[in-house]
């Protein structure tokens, strides 16, 4: 998994994944102190989260596995919310 | 799933994925603003867009689970056509 | 599915893949145009293409579902010859 | 399989993974001689790792194939911990 | 598939994979001409590779479908032991 910020919302009219009422979020990648990267992408929201949170996404067929995606044309999701990030004993990140 | 913009059509005669009378796409990603990103890649349209359309594609196996690709071999497919995209509560793009 | 140019073949004599007799080709990527872009690969030669012929390749676990690849350790075919290619109105290439 | 250095530890309360009590590792890619790269991503734990262990990677669907991690929404698993690499016959890292 | 040169083995004593027995190769990455490319992967052989061979590597889910690595945490193996390589007539590699 990597890590991402929720930056927004993405409305899609037209869509092909049958995923009605579904919530697709606007991601940016950042790092593990919570960054933001510049690079962004678009994922399948699984857990409810808000603007600027900090959050685990999977990738790739993998996201086919929730009860919710299952079979379902979608390469990317929110599978949770990141509450704390310890990186060699030190807090580098916290919600 | 990542945005591109409708580039273009592709056409191929000699064919292996058994998706007899499908559209092939040539799409250039772009960013959460719609500007292109000069890097090209080809998806089967899914939701019957048009040229310069900012598109969301989904990539990789899961494109096999629509039931126009059920276990085809495509591996890029446009999964809807964008109508808005917020970034920390502006817009970005509109259609 | 991304472009490439067929640019040789590749001969291996012990396999692990249960393809006896498939044709392995050397892929060179190239972009809209047809232009090389001096980055190489392998593929499965499933539309009995030409050295020089512009290609389509599907990569990752799409591939295991044609008949020939079914359940086999492929990674990347070749889905389709070119014929043309159209970005915003204009031919980039033809056969 | 990639290489990756046991960094630390990520916590996250809501999970769409259905994995209740896993340990999900923050883990730094390393080269073959244990270098470390300064590229993070979080992989889920199945063997009991310790910080700072080298330890192999599995990335993608493959990740589905454990008893633990079997349809679930996980595309990252530490898949063993690293005794001895040899490169030419020398050895480069060493547990 | 891409190419690879064997540079050594990969030892692991805590394993999550089930697969008891088998044998993780160091894989520099190389190109058409055998030429190293100084980037590092760990695959699973299933061809009895030599150090210094030239192989070709399967990447991704299709890795599970070999009858050892079935259904198996696998994301890389060595699908065959290359012999030759022909780029536009001419030999770039010979085994």
């Amino acid at each position: 998994m990597i890590f991402g910020r929720v930056a927004g919302t993405v409305i899609s009219r037209e869509k092909a994944d049958k995923l009605t009422g579904a919530r697709y979020r606007l991601i940016e990648k950042c790092d593990q102190k919570g960054t933001e990267l510049n690079d962004f992408l678009v994922a399948l929201d699984m857990v409810n989260s808000s603007e600027n949170d900090v959050v685990l996404l999977a990738q790739g067929s993998s996201c086919s596995w929730t009860d919710i995606t299952k079979n379902k044309a979608v390469d990317a999701i929110i599978v949770g919310i990141v509450d704390l990030i310890d990186e060699k004993g030190k807090l580098t990140y916290k919600r």
